[in-house]
């Protein structure tokens, strides 16, 4: 495989709708479109062309954005018709030359991204009055049907040529692994023969079974088809209350960019290559928003908002451009006020924008437990882990706090930590933190007021606590053998270690199916020589090692 | 890898306590002992020696086969004593040159037994008030301390030598994947920081922070040793009613075995190399006990058990012995009125025996949901799906049904299909069916008598169903169809779409925590030549590549 892989290229994470390659976003009253119609020649790297509306983590950077920008710039929407620009074809899925030259490392962390949108459509579904219609106006295979899926309805074209399929495991040897096979499963619910035989049936289905077995929820002629569109999104759009008219534009997120630096407003990233660590900071300014009409006011200009996104640059940043970064170590900053004022105005009544602002703090957090990177949280001197930064503590895998009056730490406990960003597994950090002694949960929440190392520890959010005289010694040694252990023994650990309890479909899809897709994707079955990924296009045929695991 | 793989040796599931070489189980009123004191001479095959009681796949069949003896020979006992004989060490955990010596195959293979043995300890415990108490006379390693959180209680030597420790990480790089990261998220429920410095530190932990971090129950100095193991030993046995004094003797499985076929008393399969598949069928014979009584007068004679029991041996020995069998061809037959019996005794009050045999036969069927293989129904002439048997067709991926009134196919809806066998996300198979609509479970279960292919249909319980003209094609074209699938593909499909639904920590086990771990087998950091595995324990250190995924 290594001799097919290519050069992969820096990804870049920010875009804007007047500069979208792949999608057209459009709007009418509260009803947004989005129409796939990627432009082949414009790959995120070069060696592929998106023929067939395939995608690429480009396309699914635009699809990310859009949906972001929906939430926060249109208010005013209340259903997204995502639909095909292209003839008889909505989208072919996933690129699979692009996967086929892809590194381990990229396309496992290319599926975690779409995973991640994917999922983003059906929080925006649930928590931002955003319904998803999907509506199929062609053939919507493997990663296309997974997009669809995810959104609330389907609508197929019943032509006699549009179909849905997983094409995946018949011709690719791989598994619908954008949540493909764990939708159809938890969110479909589909029967698992239905499920099985649909996953091997490279063709597809179409036209009434595909009804009947629940992959789409109708189907509908062409003569038809744009009135029933109109009809299913209007409905949907009814189905849910109007959030606001006017929305709040997401300026340009900045990065002053060096070969050791990533410096955003709020978020700083210092690279130590030769330790293979990363310093990140995240500072709360000597002031923020008063109430929520305020910070309303300062839309993306409200601190918080934009510290998530940086934060949320950087963390995608990390693991698609700095691979081999092991440990990050984290520290939160500034003023405890400006902490405690936005968790109050995050977790109150506030308005449609303060519960957006929320809503992607939640997301920005899941990004960070979801991220294969190990985290320490640094609690030293000026460092201040209150409501929403100590969310950030809780999310990582250690917690170090310096145990020096000289030098003191602050710690908080806000609104924030009582269940306002529930994890992926459905609990707060802190109920995870504490599965087994539910009753530490109430006390940390009890505690009013700031407080300094000792009580940090006496709360149990401590890891270690060394002294003055160990603190510099223990935290070069824990840094040290962090980044010596194997990096796929420590992704393997902390996705085992960071989701205690709970499990639900998201859960299912980054610790199940994913985890499955990155063991096909190291197989010889797929990605070797004559594995099917491998082979599929050329003129080869795969031939398998026939022993089954 | 490839270069340093033994030849596998055929693996043998039978033993009995009179040939056991690894343990010594012992009795004394009330409370069994087993003493692991593996022989480092006799590994199931060449090439490793079994130190420091590490075990492979023949220690932990003894180990299955004692739990399973205890449960029904031994009906007076309520506690087992887990301990060690050898001196300081308790258990070293899974031999590692054993496993660097293994095909990824067998090592994924040897996992998933190891794995459902510990998970049979817990069954013990729940079910069949047999408490189980891991007096740790010395270190625990690894798999040792992934034994001792299967039990009830571990009981650890404060002697300044005896610790716990998961040095799998540090050492090998790879996962303590018997259970171990989910047990002690999920059933110890340590913190989480405490799980991730706890899976990091080779020496591990020993003494009072062992308690303090709920790794272990308690510790006890050695001269109080024997005596705090009494005591705990019968704290634990008075805590559970005892089911008999008198149990069942587990009579020797026998199988006549040639080249193409296994057969044993109720259980055929038939070979077809050239194919990848076997035909695997089941039969009642014409008539069984009438009632409890009568079955417990005939102990292991009476049919369900042996029948199940043969299915059991089958079943590993396709997943160990017959890697390349693709496809399972299941049939259950014999008479519909003895299978009707059956469930009524399995699901009646009866005795603590037919209570025995209906967890044995609900471990059987998790062993097939749980194995490795594709698995079709063959619903054709004389077949029979009464209740149990009808469990066996739901454990299918698909379910295929004779549509054919001259050659008619018998199916019945008994108290077994209620629950009775719970799968591992512990719902029935007919909820795990009908996730989508479960309404039908209830049609389903209302279905009184027996009933035909068409009726089947109805009810949703045939995938396909062929009749006669098209029957032998379609079947032929599904079987090649399977067979010339990707075998990993396969895997990964069928272990996503077997468990819809909510989650346990027996799945996260087999899901998640089983499947990042065969991810890491495959990867070089643990199995290539510089990598953690292959390098333990010569003069070579593991070079990493740093990239994380």
């Amino acid at each position: 495989m290594a001799a097919h892989a290519a050069p992969t290229q820096p990804v870049a994470f920010q875009t804007h709708p007047s500069r979208y390659q792949h999608w057209k976003l459009s709007f009418e009253g509260d009803i947004a479109t989005l129409v796939m119609a990627v432009q082949q020649h414009l790959g995120q790297r070069e060696g592929y062309e998106l023929k067939l509306n395939s995608y690429d983590i480009g396309v699914d950077i635009e699809l990310a954005d859009a949906t972001q920008r929906i939430r926060f710039e249109h208010p005013e929407v209340r259903c997204v018709v995502v639909t095909g620009g292209l003839d008889r074809v909505f989208c072919a899925g996933a690129n699979i030359v692009m996967l086929r030259t892809s590194t381990h490392g990229f396309k496992v962390n290319f599926c975690k991204y779409t995973n991640e949108t994917r999922l983003y459509l059906e929080d925006a579904s649930a928590n931002s009055s955003v319904k998803f219609l999907a509506a199929l106006n062609g053939t919507a295979s493997g990663g296309g049907y997974e997009l669809a899926i995810a959104c609330d309805k389907i609508l197929l074209a019943d032509d006699r040529n549009s179909a849905v399929s997983y094409p995946e495991v018949p011709l690719l040897g791989v598994l619908p692994g954008t949540g493909g096979l764990t939708r159809i499963t938890d969110k479909r619910k589909l029967r698992r023969d239905h499920c099985d035989a649909f996953s091997t049936v490279a063709e597809g289905i179409k036209g009434k079974r595909a009804v009947e077995w629940n992959l789409v929820d109708g189907i509908a002629s062409l003569s038809k088809w744009n009135d029933t569109v109109k009809e299913w999104a209007r409905k949907l759009a009814d189905s849910v209350p109007q959030r606001a008219s006017k929305g709040v534009e997401l300026d340009e997120i900045r990065c002053e960019a060096s070969a050791d630096a990533r410096r955003y407003k709020h978020v700083t990233l210092e690279f130590d290559r030769a330790q293979r660590v990363v310093e990140l900071t995240i500072r709360a300014p000597d002031s923020g928003a008063k109430d929520a009409a305020e910070a309303l006011a300062q839309g993306s200009g409200w601190w918080v908002l934009r510290a998530f996104r940086e934060l949320d640059d950087a963390l995608c940043n990390l693991r698609f451009n700095e691979p081999d970064i092991a440990l990050v170590l984290l520290r939160a900053k500034g003023p405890a006020a400006t902490w405690s004022k936005m968790d109050e105005l995050l977790s109150g009544g506030g308005n449609w924008f303060t519960t957006e602002t929320r809503h992607l703090v939640k997301r920005v957090l899941k990004r960070l437990d979801n991220t294969a990177k190990s985290l320490y949280a640094i609690c030293d001197e000026g460092t201040t882990w209150c409501g929403t930064g100590l969310e950030l503590a809780l999310a990582c895998d250690r917690t170090y706090v310096l145990d020096d009056e000289a030098r003191p730490v602050t710690f908080a406990v806000t609104a924030a930590n009582t269940g306002l960003f529930p994890m992926s597994n459905g609990l707060s950090r802190l109920q995870t933190r504490f599965l087994g002694t539910p009753a530490k949960v109430d006390e940390v929440l009890g505690t009013a007021g700031h407080f300094g190392a000792a009580q940090a520890h006496e709360l149990g959010l401590d890891t270690y606590m060394p002294d003055a005289i160990d603190w510099d010694d223990e935290l070069r040694l824990a840094i040290e053998e962090r980044a010596s252990f194997s990096p796929d023994a420590m992704t393997g650990m902390e996705a085992n270690l960071r989701f205690a309890g709970p499990e639900t479909m998201e859960t299912k899809i980054f610790g199940r199916l994913s985890a499955w897709q990155n063991w096909i994707f190291q197989r010889p079955n797929a990605v070797g020589e004559r594995g099917a990924l491998t082979c599929y296009g050329t003129p080869n045929r795969p031939a398998f090692d026939v022993a089954r695991t």
